[in-house]
Parts: structure tokens; C-alpha cells; sequence
């Protein structure tokens, strides 16, 4: 598959700066095995203030369904809830507490 | 060189937006060239209300400076002050009227 470039938004409470860098630093391998599994690769998180983005690339063929089966694996789920509960809502994304999808504007190979 | 990661934000003026998205869908070649010229490569934008996030790699020894010395050329200098005008400042980066540097702290290859 060619790869797809996604990009993602999400702020960070606070009082969960600290634990969220430190997590980051040491994501549990069982949780970048199974993103592996599904062909996500060159994964990156970015911060500045409280507002970080994500940048990932994928290399499947269904990415929203590769994403939501992978959340039901107990041990991710168990790591997305504790990410979630670090996260203020993207400006004018209240609905969502977690990452927002951004739209690419622009791609240089 | 080792692959360095860069991620930036900015926000984007809202009588500006479609100007800045018609550009970015056509930058001008001279531009990229230049980009490509000093070892960027694989530079994404993503847009999502008014925030901007540049992702980009780099395979140099130098960014800053080759980011510097880039900006001299006058064609990069006219592309650039159009594109500066495009521009709100980061929230708490008043300073800096263009993209602000981010802090990388994931990183899955």
C-alpha cells in the first residue's frame, strides 16, 4: 500500500504534563506492537505549551478500522484510557477528548 | 546523516486561509528545490481550525544555519514574507510571528 500521511491535534491538562512526557518516554512494548502490527510507522508527538501533534504514517488499506479493532485489545485500551484522561479538548472540538484529525495542506516527498 | 525530526505550529489568519491553502497546493518550484537542496524531505502541513503543524525531516548538520542561509535567496525571501503574512503567532509566542519549534517526545520508527 502507498503510504498515507496523517496528522492529529490534542492538548494536555496541566497537572498530566509530566506524566505524559515521562509515558511517552516508555510506551508499554505491547502497545507499539500491536501499532506495528497494523502497519503504522514513523510516529512521532510533538509539544508546545499544552498543545501537542501527532504525526504517524500508515500503510494498510483500511485505517479508521485498523484503529478501532487495535482499541479493543485489553491492554491498549487500558493505555488509551489513561492517555485520554491527560488530554483537554482541541479548540472548538469540545465533542472530542482525544486527538482530532487535522486536513494536509501541503506534501514535499 | 541520521534522520532528524522537526515539528512547528502557527496559526493562520482567517482572511488569509484560502490564499495560504491555494499555495500550498502549488508552491513555487524555486522554493522547493531549495528545500530539497539542503536535505528536507518528506515535509507535510496539516491544518485544523486555525493551527498549522509542519512535520519535516532533515538529513543534515546544520539546520538552523542551512535554514538561514536558505532564506536568503530572494525568491525564497519573496515566498516567505507572502507566506509570513498568512500568519497569527502561537498562543504565548507573540514574539514570533512565524512557525514556533515544537519538542519532540514520542517516537515510534
Amino acid at each position: 500500500m502507498a503510504t498515507q500521511r496523517y496528522g492529529m491535534a490534542v492538548r494536555l491538562k496541566d497537572e498530566k504534563r509530566e506524566y505524559y512526557i515521562e509515558n511517552h518516554a516508555n510506551v508499554w512494548p505491547e502497545v507499539l506492537e500491536e501499532l506495528k502490527k497494523i502497519n503504522v510507522k514513523n510516529y512521532s508527538i510533538f509539544l508546545k505549551e499544552d498543545f501537542m501533534f501527532g504525526y504517524l504514517e500508515y500503510e494498510g488499506d483500511n485505517f479508521d478500522g485498523d484503529m478501532a479493532t487495535m482499541q479493543k485489545i485489553p491492554i491498549v485500551e487500558k493505555w488509551t484510557n489513561l492517555m485520554i484522561d491527560c488530554f483537554n479538548p482541541f479548540p472548538n472540538n469540545e465533542e472530542n477528548n482525544s486527538w482530532v484529525m487535522m486536513d494536509q495542506i501541503f506534501y514535499m516527498e
